[in-house]
């Protein structure tokens, strides 16, 4: 069993989180899902969804990461001790996902310098500015490079997370899944009907 | 403001209820969304996302109601005392929404017969026996049947909850939504590609 561990935090976007946890959750019995916070306890979604979070410190740091977006991204980025925690643990996982504006949280940890990276395209130049050495894709669904998964906004970490069951389990299981939740997966990183002009 | 209240229970299906949150959660201050459940307190998704949730008996009964599926809803058809409550809601809401086999545990109350509604494909047999009255549609992404929308299997929620969007707020709110979360919108109620041959 790997933990399968989500970074929570006040006014997360709800789906960005929730999408993949009903992906990774459909995988059989591979994952174990985890909800964490910096200081544990209730974190509430921009939409007002309060989850129970466990602290940072319990987090089983071999586990993969997944940070989800929203409006609570702008002001993590210059909270000097999350990004750090937020380094720490990034380092430590065997691959790490982001959606939305949360490669802006990843970005800060200086561990996509020089990487490729995308982020969701109504928030590109805000989520960019934070990572001037990334090589920020423009048109992508979603981005690997290496260990980090990006991804583009909002429903795009389900594509996204399909993709990384694929590239670990085989697409055979991505098709599956997407079939048992009744959703068309857009399984070409490069279709991106949401780019910018 | 309306309340706009997920009918939460254990093993519910996390993207049932969380597509729909995301998308209610767009809407310019319209509503706010409250996690209900029959005695409050933490209730765990199938996959293990643990929500805090009030009592039904704290609920603001004038406000939406949405009802996920999910496998708990096997053990719930038989809960006489959670069916009676729920059909004290739903007959109090103005609108009621069901995503996959939440239209099993809406078709116990009797509220739905004689009305059309649909349910998760890949469920459809033991969904449609808990209501012998009902007019189940096979093949449908959801149906609407006056103040009743039943949803097809877990995505099908996202595009029914834009499509109820559309009908209270227009279709170009729902537009504007989908637009926003990078979603490709199935605005087609009848258009299911997970239906059964």
């Amino acid at each position: 069993m790997t933990s399968f561990n989500f970074v929570l935090f006040d006014d997360f976007e709800t789906l960005d989180a929730f999408g993949p946890a009903e992906v990774i959750g459909q995988l059989p019995k591979d994952y174990f899902l985890k909800f964490h916070s910096f200081n544990g306890g209730i974190i509430k979604s921009v939409h007002k969804v309060p989850v129970d979070t466990l602290p940072f410190a319990e987090m089983d740091s071999s586990g993969i990461l997944l940070i989800p977006g929203g409006i609570g991204t702008r002001k993590l980025v210059n909270d000097e001790n999350f990004i750090e925690q937020l380094k720490f643990l990034s380092e430590k996982a065997p691959y790490v996902l982001t959606v939305c504006t949360g490669s802006a949280l990843l970005a800060k940890t200086n561990l996509l310098n020089g990487k490729k990276a995308t982020s969701n395209k109504k928030a590109f130049k805000w989520a960019s500015s934070n990572g001037t050495e990334v090589n920020w894709v423009k048109k992508a669904r979603w981005v690997k490079d290496g260990k980090f998964y990006t991804s583009s906004g909002v429903s795009a970490g389900i594509d996204m997370t399909l993709g990384f069951v694929g590239d670990v389990h085989g697409v055979e299981m991505s098709q599956t899944i997407a079939n048992r939740i009744e959703y068309i997966w857009n399984s070409e990183m490069d279709n991106d009907p949401f780019a910018l002009a």
